[in-house]
């Protein structure tokens, strides 16, 4: 693992308690040791002492992609039966010295199956979230990781460009979002993309998680697509709403509306703000046009490895920003059974203010 | 829910002594309550208590999609502040009456996050693996479910015979991976597709989880493709090995030795038959070749809404196959620093024995 990502982790457990991290699989664990597993019903741990060792279960046929990392002491290879699998649990607990002591997990990732198996062999231990810590180790993003979003939301933008001249009234939300997807890998995405892009018409386009389906676009629609790309693991995510042929003069207010509400969030980004002031900037302008109610999310979220991590800009967290964090500013106004319209932006903290990394045009296109 | 669904799960409960079922997003709770949410940081769980009731905590910008699901009987939604998220958990508990019950989960699905919300919610509460209920639920695959992944095995080779003519030596892993994830889509697959393709060529084939990377082709190497298509949520999983203009002896040879493994198990698949007879059946022709030490993985896995699920074909695993069943058979050899051989084919069982559904040539093509 590089010297600097060890250091740093090695600090933040003993500064916060720990004796012991474990991880599984994701970008956590890719970033400190440079590991990445397909996780499914084999079980991956990684454990990490706050002295420094560290140590890996894997199952057999992935040992061989372990060996070659420098970043692990000690190896637990088990087979495909169930006693070889707590045996290598077992092992791994004992060499390490890992029961009694109070072990740090990710909660959105361990996963009962490796809990119960670390409990089982370490029965005196206390697990408890690691969630500051893991927080802290990825959410300033150094300049080659800020390259890489930034190439994200290039790759991103330059396949929306090449999907929107197909898009035609009465094609579905499912063609468009296949379109778009091919066009996100003809431009240079990873191909393990970032997610499936969100294609939203008509009054889907009021459901914020919309999942793209049959429904034809027909004229009147706002069509909603929010997308991203991956570059070299790290993700951009981006949203704009369009108009298909003419829209209801409330629905191209409420565009308006949202457009001045990213804009004002994205003017007070600098070191120092926290997260909640950009919240409350797109939040005001809302409120203050009457539809504060339909703005039923938060304005943003980070991103990195992960499509959504912190920083979360959202009310009630008082984080302060940060030079190289990296996040979304996405104001919404839904308005059930009609339409939603939602533009999202990706920044990056600078030491003067911040910079909109994404550049595509905002204002409300009429696809004919 | 399907009745019929719903009358399964409180059978299942009973049999196996659990009063609740908690289940996160993701197959078994799309399969019995017709519910789809993309999970991240945001906590979503269903419970099921075994008289029929069920709940769903959820965030409150997703309730509408559930509102929609007559499969649920109670929502509690919460808002983007923590205690609002606790607060919806404890009434649920509260509602659903789960504190002290012997409560179901889904040990690959079931997150710390979650089990910590809900170990708060009812201390009393035990929690347990419920794989074997969530297995039976979907093991045996109606024909509607056998159809989707008929057509997501004829996507995927369609995707296959697009791609073939286009990989060139001097191509590199990634762009072959790319232009096949590409072809998948154009051929018909979900845009959420089955998994990101492994292609690996020369010493890479060797590693059975390989990830695409920068290498390029280069004559003499074997060239692994390992891809999927899905079709309607139902995934097909296939893998074919190639020769890049001519390979040695020993690499043809081993080619030939998991064809014939591959043909043998699948001969054996029947009503009855073990998964483990399955398992041994390619094992032995491998293993009377001289590479049984270079087979190093199960025989095959069950295929249905999830990529990898049971049935599980290995040693061991004396579970009788039965009719509705679908899984792969993907015996390989891999010889560490030169290269590994993969033939994985998808099969389903029949009343009177099995059904191959995948029907790619199994011979050693020779790109040129």
């Amino acid at each position: 693992m590089p010297e600097h990502r060890n250091t740093q982790l090695s600090r933040s457990m003993c500064e916060r308690g720990l004796e012991a991290l474990v991880l599984l699989p994701g970008p956590t664990l890719q970033h400190i040791a440079g590991l990445s597993f397909h996780l499914l019903e084999r079980p991956v741990v990684a454990v990490f002492r706050s002295d420094g060792r560290s140590a890996l279960v894997v199952p057999e046929l992935e040992a061989s992609k372990a060996e070659a990392a420098a970043s692990i002491d000690l190896l637990f290879p088990y087979g495909e039966d169930e006693s070889s699998r707590s045996n290598a649990f077992a092992r791994a607990v004992g060499q390490m010295s890992l029961d009694g002591l109070t072990i740090g997990v990710e909660p959105l990732r361990m996963r009962f199956l490796e809990l119960r198996l670390l409990q089982e062999a370490a029965p005196r231990a206390s697990f408890v979230s690691a969630e500051s810590i893991t927080t802290t180790l990825r959410i300033l993003k150094a300049a080659e990781e800020v390259d890489a979003i930034r190439r994200a939301v290039r790759v991103a933008q330059a396949a929306l460009d090449s999907t929107l001249p197909l898009v035609r009234i009465g094609m579905s939300e499912h063609e468009v979002a296949s379109e778009l997807t091919l066009q996100l890998l003809r431009a240079g995405s990873d191909p393990e993309t970032a997610f499936s892009p969100i294609v939203a018409s008509g009054p889907q386009s009021a459901l914020p998680h919309a999942v793209p389906g049959k429904r034809r676009l027909v004229p009147g629609d706002l069509l909603l697509i929010d997308w991203g790309a991956r570059v070299g693991g790290y993700v951009s995510d981006l949203t704009r709403t369009f108009a298909v042929g003419e829209v209801d003069a409330e629905l191209a207010r409420i565009h308006d509306i949202v457009c001045r509400a990213n804009a004002e969030a994205r003017s007070v980004v600098r070191p120092g703000a926290t997260c909640s002031v950009v919240d409350q900037a797109a939040r005001r302008v809302i409120a203050q046009s009457g539809y504060g109610e339909h703005f039923i999310h938060r304005t943003g979220h980070g991103i990195g490895l992960e499509e959504h991590e912190p920083p979360y800009i959202q009310e009630g967290n008082e984080q302060p920003l940060a030079a190289g964090m990296t996040f979304t500013v996405e104001p919404g106004i839904y308005l059930q059974g009609r339409g939603g319209v939602r533009i999202e932006d990706n920044l990056v903290v600078t030491e003067e203010g911040s910079e909109t990394l994404s550049t595509y045009p905002r204002g409300l296109k009429v696809i004919p």
